[in-house]
């Protein structure tokens, strides 16, 4: 029945990947398209990374329910993308948690209030917004940067396959075979037999059925939520008549493919873990209610009915979170008895004496509180997984979203580098090593979350039959620091140059010069003017996820001291004329001065001592062949005509007289902090992994 | 040739307007489709008012060029009908004004820097981007307003033919006819010769031609900022193969047509004025240039050169005014030597020592400085004159398109009112007053501006040829303030109760209960917090212009003081169930409590020290047949989690102990500030000019 074609051809006018001749060899194969494969597709395109393909065997995208949390780190990441303001626009940001206990007589009333995202750990708050929309932005967003020709990469022999035409995810798709090459295979090979190589199956119309149900189709769940740009999506069409088999030759594979991961399997890779006995479900719509607090995050403990917490969503939707009796030890609940009806009267008995109805249920769902992690991560770094295929949790604190997008958004600008030789492939090593610890302590952390809130929670008073309600409030608040997503801190290694880390013998490595900066975690953005406009912006915006690495150079106050001055203007001469410049090594030829290394410069001068032709040329490159300016490149630590001043180096604690450079990832995190006169030990660093280009 | 007819028939398939019966028969014909038209039908589709057509004689809209400033009011303005995030994600933020002025030597120096916004005028700042962007933002959410169900208006008699179809603008379409009904016909007649009859003639594919250049067409001009969402109108089709005679009959007419306005000679109305004998050009592109200030606005007066006037735009672009050297008085320079290369050559005069270079001019014009008023803006409050049709001058001080805009937003509320029947025909005369009043202080504004910016500047010290330094910069700063639009200060008036107006022996009219809140203007924007969520809000962002009244009751601090507690639970009761509330007389049967009146409740006390049930039914009013809640009604003026506090009270001189109500108008302008006792005085307000409905 079955035919294994490697090119094949269309029996079908619709399934026009057919068209491409290089489809069957690309750079990188994306197994599923969840927040995890979505992230990596999206983040690859606009780091100009366009032989990829993105398969999903769900024949639709979500519609409705799943994840719905955004903590502050993701939407610090959409934002470095570019498109944080389309998620944030459609997003409710949460304002408060609070804690509803019984009182003595047994009746529920407020205990505590916490504000929801722990304030000054972020310029953004933890929201809601549901899967399915960030599935559409980051689709659209693939589509557009894929297809626009100012994200081509012109670096020869990798991308040379890239066309206007955009990525889409290619739909009821599966992977049914996987053939590895020899381990020691490079990536970068251009021999077909060092390729991964994936079959994949398109799945047949029959086959492709939606595995959802049909948001246009009477099936008695209201959608709400559903979007015109949806549309077309809610009902595909186009699948083949027959079943079809193709294989693609892959230089890397990431297995975003979930909890039941096929990528996982095939590899050889498990999850290990442990379930609990702790059973909930997941009720989504619109209240009519009288329970004051329903616009916050609110964790209410029943006397004797059990726990129910509360998200509030966009568009005045709320999810509860409703725990389910406990079986006997040992037993599951029985399905049948969890439908939205009784979820829902379980939770009007805990919400007693307040009333509570959703009219119409728009989604539902159960699931056993488990804890499972994946024992690899990485297949000789040419396959990796990605988000639930390697690791699972709870959903209630909103973190499987979150961790899955920053498990690619990790590894997708690494890939990059190797693919544009720009990096030597041994970074890719530090995306097992550096998730796997991120998981790590989110499993940790889950598990404590999710035993403290199914228990039997004490009275107002410490119960021994209970929790402690204290205990149960400093855990979320440390919870909270975790859930943010900014806690992150990545550990030494060839791109973290801290203690430990391969590094030390080279550079100086002073941490000390920005006190309150800290290297590992991402960098924490604060506001700065710029020379050129005037203007305030936030760090973080102009130092977007695009691909480049930036060496932001605190210069000090140079209008004041004249060392500052002459430490400023040496590291520029260095970096503009040097043979050991890491701008002018490893800056492909005929590529812009900041293509690869991107220079920011802060001073602690006032903006109006300074001038723009103060500063070398290095600092400020012309772009093109008619020379325009780069006007966001010198910032001052100024007060800003309508924003205030952003303090930005009391903040980072670097002192104006001395300064300090500090070297910041693509994905944002802090990589080293050194002397600006540390010219050797910034070359250093990058001398390591960074591959040289021709001379410039 | 021409054939006359009511209801044409189809002679091509793209021109389905023919579809619509109902498209000889509008609520409102809208003539011009600029920014003043734009506004005019975007506004009245958001407000539920969908019978409209808006015609332009011009085959596709804008691309480049044109108008570019956006003052603060009109981004309060895009934001509060819910599209100023897409506007601000495209334009250019203005940072500062620099004086460059010759030295003793000649040489241009810097003299002086101002902010570009007059801190603390607004939330939002001077911005650029061109006319085109703002026109295709404008047309797309006519199109989603036009067409989303949730937008009908379920008055009867009126607005029922709303269709799904979305609203477009139908180009190459002009005016050539009027029939006027009788003066004292009456708009909201049912008798088809009470309408004003407009014949409009559809172009043929021939005469349709694109007036200006098409964008994709190789002209020479490059055009960068031309979008993809733009490409499909940049080359129209589907015109008649020959050209087509209708009649419309209208409820009412907006002429918006322009400078050469059709509708205003058609109505006998004049525009007068005077010109200048100052020309200036237009040139704009991206620059390749060493001058330090390139991203700021300049006023540049160079000794012996003329003048130029950068201004920085959105893509790297700047605009360039530049000053024609002036021929012999009453002359005219030879329009020949107006290109972009004779202007280029002048401007680099100008800017020595400095070089700039515009390697590639995506636009350019040239003009006479001139300012013109018309005599009449209405015809018996049936056929109104809006924008350049009633007001031109100088295009520097970027007042065009804010004004124009302004003009109708102005307008269309009480068109949708009346219409609605919600409100007499009379509120309609208040147009002609408030609009007539902003223009002639523009005209005011614009001749001191203008004549001072074509003059000969001093040096560094006043010359007696020249003008003063000092004063051509004290007069930038007054005009920055009137440029804002946030000067407008409206003048008494049915809907404006201060001195002078119809309304002072019913009101008692307190605006000493809000010492900083003057009525007239436009309600400032300050920050309060949700007593639901938690959040901060903006108080325009929860009076959004939905074509809805809001009564702000700041109700002082009620958990503190009694008597605040007492005024305001009997202003709600009064509000609720008393037969003389405005709520209860104007509402229409079957909508909701809020549909007309919208009350926001402001309290001084503490956000904790509240619940959402200490307050009365109509202060959150349920909404549908499921009863749910509105969560944003009730709000305190007290410090946020994450963005400080709003100190509203304080900001609008408002006492926490006493309190007030502060009515504004659908438009944001502040109507009246009263009495919290004062139930009777906002009860006469509204009986003044409201229609009442059926009881309810």
């Amino acid at each position: 029945m079955n035919t294994l074609i490697s090119n094949p051809t269309p029996n079908d006018k619709t399934t026009d990947l057919f068209d491409q001749k290089s489809s069957s060899n690309v750079d990188v194969l994306i197994i599923g398209a969840g927040p995890a494969g979505l992230m990596a597709a999206a983040s690859l395109t606009r780091y100009g990374v366009h032989n990829i393909r993105i398969v999903d065997k769900r024949a639709t995208k979500i519609f409705t329910g799943q994840a719905d949390g955004l903590n502050p780190r993701s939407l610090e990441v959409l934002q470095a993308l570019g498109i944080g303001n389309q998620v944030m626009a459609e997003a409710n940001e949460l304002g408060e948690i609070c804690f509803w206990n019984p009182n003595q007589s047994g009746r529920i009333h407020r205990t505590a209030r916490i504000p929801d995202t722990i304030p000054e750990i972020s310029r953004y708050r933890q929201s809601t917004v549901h899967q399915g929309r960030i599935e559409r932005i980051m689709i659209d967003a693939i589509a557009a940067w894929s297809s626009s020709s100012t994200n081509v990469n012109t670096e020869e022999g990798i991308n040379q396959t890239h066309k206007k035409r955009p990525i889409t995810v290619e739909r009821a798709v599966c992977p049914d075979l996987i053939k590895l090459p020899s381990p020691n295979a490079s990536a970068l090979s251009d021999s077909l037999e060092d390729r991964v190589i994936v079959r994949l199956r398109h799945l047949s119309q029959a086959e492709a059925k939606p595995a959802q149900f049909s948001p246009l189709a009477p099936d008695g769940l209201y959608r709400s939520n559903m979007f015109e740009d949806d549309a077309l999506d809610a009902s595909p069409q186009g699948f083949p008549t027959k079943e079809v088999l193709e294989e693609v030759k892959c230089r890397y594979v990431i297995g975003a493919d979930g909890a039941r991961s096929w990528t996982r399997g095939a590899i050889g890779f498990k999850l290990e873990g442990e379930s609990s006995d702790f059973f909930w479900g997941v009720v989504d719509g619109i209240p009519a209610t009288d329970f004051p607090d329903i616009r916050m995050r609110c964790c209410i403990h029943s006397a004797e009915k059990g726990s129910v917490m509360i998200i509030p969503r966009e568009k005045d939707l709320i999810r509860l979170y409703i725990q389910i009796p406990q079986p006997e030890p040992g037993k599951r609940p029985n399905r049948a008895d969890v439908t939205p009806e009784k979820l829902m009267t379980a939770a009007k008995a805990i919400f007693e004496p307040y009333t509570i109805n959703i009219p119409k249920i728009e989604w539902f769902t159960c699931y056993e509180i488990g804890q499972r992690l994946a024992d690899h991560w990485s297949w000789n770094n040419r396959i990796f997984i990605a988000g639930d295929a390697c690791h699972t949790h709870s959903p209630k604190a909103g973190q499987g979203m979150n961790t899955s997008m920053a498990d690619t958004f990790n590894l997708t600008w690494k890939i990059a580098h190797v693919l544009q030789r720009k990096s030597d492939p041994k970074i890719l090593s530090t995306y097992e090593i550096e998730r796997s610890q991120v998981a790590s302590e989110l499993i940790e952390f889950d598990q404590k979350f999710a035993a403290l809130f199914s228990g039997k929670p004490a009275k107002d008073v410490l119960d021994v039959t209970g929790i402690s309600l204290q205990e149960f409030q400093q855990t979320m608040e440390r919870g909270n620091q975790f859930a943010s997503g900014t806690s992150v801190n990545y550990q030494p290694s060839t791109i973290v140059a801290k203690p430990g880390s391969p590094h030390n013998y080279k550079v100086l490595n002073k941490p000390e010069l920005a006190s309150k900066l800290p290297i590992g975690p991402r960098l924490y953005s604060h506001q700065v003017v710029c020379l050129s406009d005037a203007k305030p912006y936030h760090l973080a915006d102009i130092s977007p996820a695009d691909g480049k690495w930036r060496l932001i150079i605190f210069g000090g106050n140079i209008s004041k001291y004249s060392g500052c001055k002459v430490r400023l203007n040496s590291l520029a001469k260095f970096l503009g004329e040097d043979q050991n410049s890491p701008i002018k090594k490893f800056t492909p030829i005929n590529q812009s001065t900041d293509s690869v290394i991107d220079t920011i410069t802060i001073l602690a001068s006032k903006r109006t001592e300074l001038e723009p032709d103060d500063f070398l040329e290095v600092l400020r490159p012309l772009k093109g062949k008619h020379g325009f300016r780069s006007y966001q490149k010198i910032f001052t630590d100024d007060e800003s005509y309508h924003q205030g001043h952003g303090q930005a180096y009391k903040k980072y604690g670097i002192d104006p007289k001395v300064g300090c450079v500090v070297l910041v990832r693509p994905d944002q995190y802090v990589s080293l902090i050194t002397d600006i006169n540390d010219h050797q030990g910034i070359a250093g660093f990058f001398d390591d992994f960074m591959v040289t280009q021709n001379s410039n």
